[in-house]
């Protein structure tokens, strides 16, 4: 049921919906950039985004979704179907629902004249001049890079719809240069968000261990985001001002800490990598990897950040035997009696690749990645090992799962033995008996 | 308002809807890679996605975009919201919608005890258990890879809700493994694609190179993705059968393969790395590699290929002028004369990759993949090469842009290189002057 609403009283936070129209996106040819840049902007101004919807170019459709839509919202935003062709039918469909005709505007037709002769030395199709159809009594928003004028229609109920071409680069324009700025006027607070990084702990551990902090509170609130051997854990806190809302996150934040301990490896969003090349310049220290199972993964992440050359020698992926024993000076004893997957192996790799590199800290991976079994060992058995003059370890573990997933998790495992070891850290045991 | 709508007959096309369900979605925090992916799958079996949606993790809200989803649609796509936090809600919100209690299952139980025990060492959270939850009368899918269980509910009004986790690995899962096949049966006509994949050619260049191809032609159609150094033409024909949607496709790749010739690498949707893997293998050869600039990625993303063992032998990631030189074998004289970003210098790297590792092909990249110039060169300087028994050669070219892009296109031109001189075709000639 459509129920009407008004534009909330100072203090209450805008509701928005966003609407994406596009034949192209539901039939998923391409992706809906746009959604989540507008989301995210939003949100950061304080504006609470209830629902997206993605439709096609169908008129019936698009004026179902926006009736819908602005039944809700105090604001509806749409992207797409504001352009010369006859698929394009936004402007159409923002007309019928606010029950007035489209009139062409003169200075709008000129304005795509010459536009279109910027572009182009051929007559400007006439369908061109569709863009300059405007809902009666809306207002526009000149574009500037492309051609079609962005609209702004308030309809009686108080609701108003913002529609913006579906071109990634005009529609940013149009909300970072109009909609943004009226909308920021119009909402009563900021949203400020901290995201916590954790690996070695699964989300359900994550969350049982925190539930009790956000049991029953509104605000600031917790999300849980897991993604392959990582936790994300976002809280987000909406206050009048971002230094208020950073002063509702900091106590908070102090508590997860103390819960969750070793495990959070970045309170500020840095990638697991990035920590680690941190934590390497600050000590003065380079590493070298020997990688095998990991196949280059482990130095493909490292150097993926810009400055990793400070830090990072080299690595040698040594993906045989015969590789770990002439490159890397595994010993054929080693390899005859612990076989390339085994701790000793693991260990003999990184004091090899901080020989070969003259690196101060040498990082290994062995293992069997799947899918099938390798040395006697089932896929997912995985070791990973540090060598530096003061210290030596190695924990074998077993990730369950595909190929991919076992690269990741010893990737992560990997990186965050490193970690453990340049931070002073407790050292992760083994799982696997040697 | 909603009306309720059955199943349509033999030959109609099925209506489906998506619904995602996640607060960090609306928060614009990721990316909803699930619905595109979700879209362009039902589209290739001739589902006709009507309309999507984004929702939080709000259990109201949740009920309110799944009851005008089911009130449209003939099957309800549900992607989040199943996993064992408190702030997933998915579950509760089908079991309301359907008007049914959750049970909760044991053998479900069991499952979650089993693969707990798999991933870690400590005793499950019990707040894990509310994923053996399913609304009474539902079928499961069991989890593969996660812990979530899908969920199938048939309302009384016909339409089918498909519930799937969130993780898009999950999803993937799930989707290709029951719920396309199901769908598939009930599908009136069957789209089918082709996608071939391009390198070395840009998405403007191949459009005007194919253009009058596709002009007015509503079935086959064309669409282009461009993504870092690829693009992608996907073909797509609607017909009766597979069969016959095949026959429509056939002499159209055909035509598209005589106008782009050897910058296509798959007329298969096969990836470079795999279509370098497939042909060093058949031609029983193994490759060796040696990165700077890539970091180990170009070895990361052959040996991501389950088989790769097979060929890959093993890579050095020789990030310093010092590792060039002492693993590799790159001479003083070169390094002092030319410097590491130099022709000469890919070109020692590549045959020490193949000496080091005793493989038949050696691969090698070089260059600044900045953001600071290096060595004299500025940032988006490359050279790759290869060495073999019967041919060396080196390319160097100049890539605009951020770090990322950068190290991409080099891996790109590395791969494509080994791909152009395994299958005999002409190597491309290098567009710096050396």
């Amino acid at each position: 049921m459509v129920t009407h609403v008004r534009r909330p009283g100072a203090g209450d936070p805008v509701r928005a919906e966003v609407v994406s129209v596009g034949t192209e996106l539901l039939l998923g040819q391409i992706e809906d950039t746009n959604a989540r840049w507008m989301s995210e902007r939003l949100a950061s101004i304080g504006v609470d985004v209830l629902r997206r919807q993605t439709v096609g170019d169908n008129l019936d459709r698009i004026v179902e979704a926006l009736g819908e839509a602005t039944g809700r919202a105090d604001v509806v935003l749409v992207t797409g179907g504001l352009g010369p062709t006859q698929d394009d039918v936004t402007r159409d469909a923002v007309a019928r629902l606010a029950g007035v005709q489209l009139e062409r505007h003169p200075e709008l037709e000129d304005m795509l004249r010459d536009k279109f002769r910027g572009f182009s030395a051929r007559p400007m199709p006439a369908s061109n001049l569709r863009q300059a159809d405007v809902p009666a009594g809306a207002r526009t928003i000149l574009p500037e890079r492309g051609t079609a004028p962005g609209l702004i229609v308030e309809l009686p109920s108080g609701t108003t719809i913002y529609a913006m071409p579906g071109v990634p680069d005009e529609m940013v324009e149009m909300m970072s240069g109009t909609i943004l700025p009226e909308l920021s006027i119009g909402a009563g607070s900021v949203i400020a968000s901290r995201v916590l990084r954790i690996t070695g702990m699964g989300e359900s551990a994550v969350g049982e261990a925190l539930q009790d902090l956000f049991d029953g509170s509104a605000n600031p609130t917790v999300a849980y985001l897991a993604s392959m051997g990582e936790v994300k854990v976002r809280l987000t806190a909406k206050a009048a001002s971002e230094r208020a809302a950073g002063d509702l996150l900091r106590p908070l934040v102090d508590r997860v800490r103390e819960r969750l301990g070793d495990v959070v490896f970045s309170f500020e969003d840095e990638s697991l990598e990035s920590t680690v090349l941190r934590l390497l310049q600050g000590h003065e220290r380079t590493i070298g990897c020997a990688e095998s199972l990991t196949g280059g993964s482990v130095s493909a992440r490292l150097t993926s950040v810009p400055g990793a050359s400070a830090s990072f020698a080299g690595s040698v992926v040594a993906y045989t035997a015969a590789a770990k024993r002439d490159v890397l000076g595994v010993s054929a004893e080693t390899i005859a009696r612990d076989g390339v997957v085994s701790e000793a192996c693991a260990l003999e790799m990184a004091a090899g690749a901080r020989r070969v590199f003259g690196a101060d800290v040498g990082l290994s991976t062995t293992g069997v990645a799947g899918p099938v079994p390798h040395d006697g060992h089932d896929p997912g058995t995985v070791w990973v090992a540090i060598a530096a003059a003061d210290r030596s370890h190695a924990r074998g573990f077993h990730v369950p799962g595909h190929r991919d997933r076992v690269i990741r998790w010893a990737q992560q495992a990997a990186l965050d033995l490193t970690r453990r070891y340049l931070d002073g850290r407790p050292l992760p045991a083994s799982d696997l008996t040697v």
